[in-house]
């Protein structure tokens, strides 16, 4: 079971949700994951175990849900001045984090405990705005720019995979700055 | 805790996992994810829980192993006489495979209870085996061919990217196709 829709941003369910998150990120890291129940975790945030079953459903659907939200973007790829340098800029860092362990790790609850794919959904779309935004730039300064889908299926499915499969390429920059080369000069069409 | 390093096939820890893995099979089609538990898949087995619990770690970890050998290719692909053809006949079988719900479930089981990555790294073995087994071939009938490490980016990770974390392509046959025929028109290196 995912969140209910998000109510009034201030109301009564975006601070349960708020304190309930804020306490789950502080007991992992206190305890870590095997240490985590859904009783440690309501005491923590001031709720009733009750009303994190009702929210969540389970602990899986929680960190799940937690780990999702530390995947949001906390502001818009940096604008580098050019595609390339923009491109280069997102999935390098993209590449680190997905490759860390932490990373690896919020990618995995996020899959773990998401019975109906809306927060891996959540994931990919957060992904796919960043590179939405690089190429609506690269469109305003005239360059000739590959599709979001481009980006999506050849940079970050290969990142993807190899830190969730292939326990991450030994050399996450330049991995990610080859995929980076292959979508801008093989895979732009032509025009 | 993955499976110990295989023994003499046919030896009692080969048939252990057998009579296991079969268990959990069953079990699964009878009663679903949820009503499985280290007791039953034991009784079912015809060995004691702490077998299980030696062996495997948690009920997660079995169900990782079972997942990812469910995953492991019955045979070689077909040789359809081409590398495009042979590609596109492994690459919508995969998408299929993967877009199907029970697909993605073995590939999110794979990930859940795989603490070291050797179970993830089973699963992208699997597929590498199969596309190496295409690109040699061609190689032998004299086709410029990808390196696999180009397929394994390219194709099986988009694919995977998507069964994962997007819902799955509406066409999985069509989007098979696409992703090969970048990769054969694309990404293959000049002579």
């Amino acid at each position: 079971m995912s969140p209910r829709p998000a109510v009034r941003p201030g109301g009564r369910s975006a601070r349960v949700r708020q304190s309930v998150h804020t306490a789950v990120r502080e007991l992992l890291q206190e305890r870590g994951r095997d240490g985590l129940t859904v009783p440690l975790v309501a005491a923590r945030a001031g709720v009733t175990p009750s009303t994190v079953y009702r929210r969540w459903g389970t602990l899986r659907e929680l960190l799940s849900d937690v780990a999702v939200e530390r995947l949001r973007p906390g502001s818009p790829p940096e604008d580098l001045g050019s595609l390339r340098a923009d491109l280069e800029g997102w999935a390098t860092s993209f590449a680190q984090q997905t490759a860390s362990p932490a990373g690896q790790a919020r990618l995995r609850d996020t899959l773990a405990g998401d019975p109906d794919g809306s927060n891996s959904g959540r994931c990919a779309a957060y992904a796919a705005g960043q590179i939405e935004t690089i190429l609506s730039r690269a469109a305003a300064r005239g360059e000739r720019a590959p599709d979001a889908e481009t980006v999506l299926d050849h940079v970050v499915a290969p990142l993807v995979y190899r830190a969730l499969f292939r326990q991450g390429p030994p050399d996450a920059d330049g991995y990610a700055r080859s995929l980076v080369a292959t979508v801008l000069y093989r895979l732009i069409p032509l025009p």
